[in-house]
């Protein structure tokens, strides 16, 4: 008889509040800068996938993902399935008792918990499911850090994805990029009241790619010489001190200052790069006027490279920043129980809630969660 | 009989390629960065000032704008005025024979030759004329350049209003400001094709000011370091080159990258300013496109503090870029005859074309242009 063997996991999404943008090594995803991000709750967020291997099995390695079958054939994912592979036959080379998995073709099945119309870049939670997945069924010993070199190749930010709560990817310096890893700043049960509100907003057309996007920043913005050397290096050291003292005003102005750098270099690219929009913006304002209404810091925006707006606050908050944005857009989907009893007595000036109003097609509700979880939830 | 003295000139507005933004005194209006424009035809763009004194005149100095009294007690308009009067004293002391015009109080009436409607700041053409028009009353026999310290200190710009055609402020480095002075770097006769395009856009409320504007970003913002270290020397050499030899595509790219640099400046400032709005950068998007369609930079955007777009271009390639807007635009009010004449096969993207023909609610149509003029047209 012969085996089927299987794993199967679950991975997050991870929103950064200091932004990748920019290779130093585009073949190794080598970033010119560190980032760090929270991981939100897979309850909301996250990718399942399944990995299967069989000598049953024939032909090359297949994915499928959210039911379609999927090009695996790019330098990126397969980097990823050689570097699992090499270090499963290592195991099976020391023990020659394992069975030769490393010899047999994957099968790969991957499916997101929320619509692709969401307009959330999936391939970080993508890639890092399916190397905790391939780890899980070659049952691997490295460790989540180690497994971060290898998500890296697939997409950078995907290092971030294997770990929960509030991470960073130091951007290393070795030519191998073997040091340039994913490391967890603190778990979400150190600072779990952290909430993400996302607005979902409908952009006209399509950016950029985020992947040829920064490497034209890279090549042509003269501010961004200055992100790189001292704004980032700075917002690291600044968020890391907030994130350790659960102090969410500073977590608040390093996310917002960080996220106007990285638009503002995406700006001075040339022919320039806009991912924000006037919706974009008014979410701004309205987080602004918030923050303005409460008399201290208690909500922050970021934008990752598109139009969506994502909110950070603190749990404490909640009634008062769902319920002023609840006030503008009953009418989407997205909306949990908890926001219909919210309420909010902030006025928004007419401009902006018209324009909110206007362009916001859907609502994410969400929080501070866990990295990959091992399930016996199997796709097939 | 008591004689009543009077002087009168027109004086024109300028649109920088390499932005003033920052100041490094605000009572001196000493900028962080040198920069230059292109002074607009008069013909299109201008403002009329007649300045008149006597002995009969009794109070304090008035000026009447646009038919308007208007206050002249700001330090700004008091700083032009008492340097003005100096001058002229020291005239009168030297030559005992000369009027007394300096003990006079000073009737001054302004008008501009363009609705205010057209959103362009007039306050660079309004302190030249102002300065020019006592300067010809006081028969003063300073250079514009040295004028042009005075004017600086009614509003930043106005320095380089006292010039035609292609005009440099050069920041300086004194304390007194005596060598922060505009100056001419080549006359409109020596290209006198340039054209200028202005889409008027409306903007949905009105933006931060850019005299708070740009304290706030010399204040908060990290990238604008790294603009006026080196980003605008850069620019300011490259583009009087580009100027000197007549060449348009390195003045076009120059004029983008600093509106671009400029603009992320003030998205990086903290909080953040947004000038721009979606119909600015589908103007944006127009000139690449009418770019990528010629096979060469036949057209350059710049943005002030706010959203309208100028477009400059040479005399040759008129009916190709006024021909693919007057297409969209035919409806709105500004467009010359030649326009209705203009024809170009470009077609703009319909995401493009929408976002401009719901946006732009008129059209200037201008060019490069002579400095201020003296006239016998007198406003009374």
């Amino acid at each position: 008889m012969t085996e089927i063997y299987r794993a199967s996991t679950t991975a997050p999404v991870n929103i950064a509040v200091v932004k990748y943008w920019g290779k130093r090594d585009a073949k190794l995803n080598l970033p010119t800068n560190s980032s760090l991000s929270v991981t939100l709750s897979q309850a909301d967020l996250r990718t399942l996938t399944t990995a299967t291997c069989s000598s049953t099995y024939t032909g090359e390695d297949t994915l499928t993902l959210n039911g379609s079958p999927s090009d695996i054939s790019g330098a990126r994912t397969q980097a990823c399935l050689r570097e699992l592979r090499s270090l499963r036959a290592a195991l099976e080379e020391k023990d020659p008792s394992l069975p030769k998995l490393s010899k047999m073709p994957l099968r790969l099945v991957s499916e997101n918990n929320f619509p692709t119309a969401a307009g959330l870049a999936s391939s970080a939670a993508g890639f890092a499911a399916l190397v905790r997945a391939i780890a899980n069924l070659y049952e691997l010993p490295n460790s989540p850090t180690e497994l971060s070199i290898i998500a890296r190749q697939g997409s950078g930010s995907a290092c971030r994805s294997l770990f929960g709560g509030y991470v960073a990817w130091r951007h290393g310096s070795q030519e191998d990029g073997l040091d340039s890893k994913a490391v967890e700043i603190a778990p979400a049960s150190h600072w779990p009241e952290m909430r993400a509100l996302i607005l979902v907003v409908s952009a006209a057309k399509k950016g950029v790619s985020s992947t040829s996007g920064m490497q034209q920043t890279v090549a042509t913005s003269d501010l961004f010489k200055g992100r790189v050397a001292t704004v980032v290096p700075a917002h690291m050291d600044a968020m890391e001190k907030a994130i350790a003292a659960r102090d969410f005003a500073g977590f608040a102005e390093v996310t917002m200052k960080d996220s106007n750098s990285f638009h503002s270099c995406c700006s001075d690219t040339y022919p320039p790069i806009y991912y924000m929009n006037d919706v974009s913006r008014a979410a701004v304002r309205a987080v602004e006027a918030i923050n303005a209404a409460a008399g201290k810091t208690i909500a922050a925006y970021t934008f990752d490279a598109g139009p969506n707006a994502v909110i950070y606050f603190l749990e404490e908050n909640s009634n008062l920043i769902i319920g002023t944005f609840y006030k503008l857009l009953q009418g989407v989907d997205g909306w949990k129980e908890e926001a219909k009893a919210s309420s909010s007595s902030i006025q928004l000036e007419e401009a902006v809630s018209s324009i909110i109003q206007g362009g916001v097609s859907r609502i994410i509700m969400t929080s501070v969660g866990e990295g990959p979880v091992k399930t016996e939830q199997h796709l097939a």
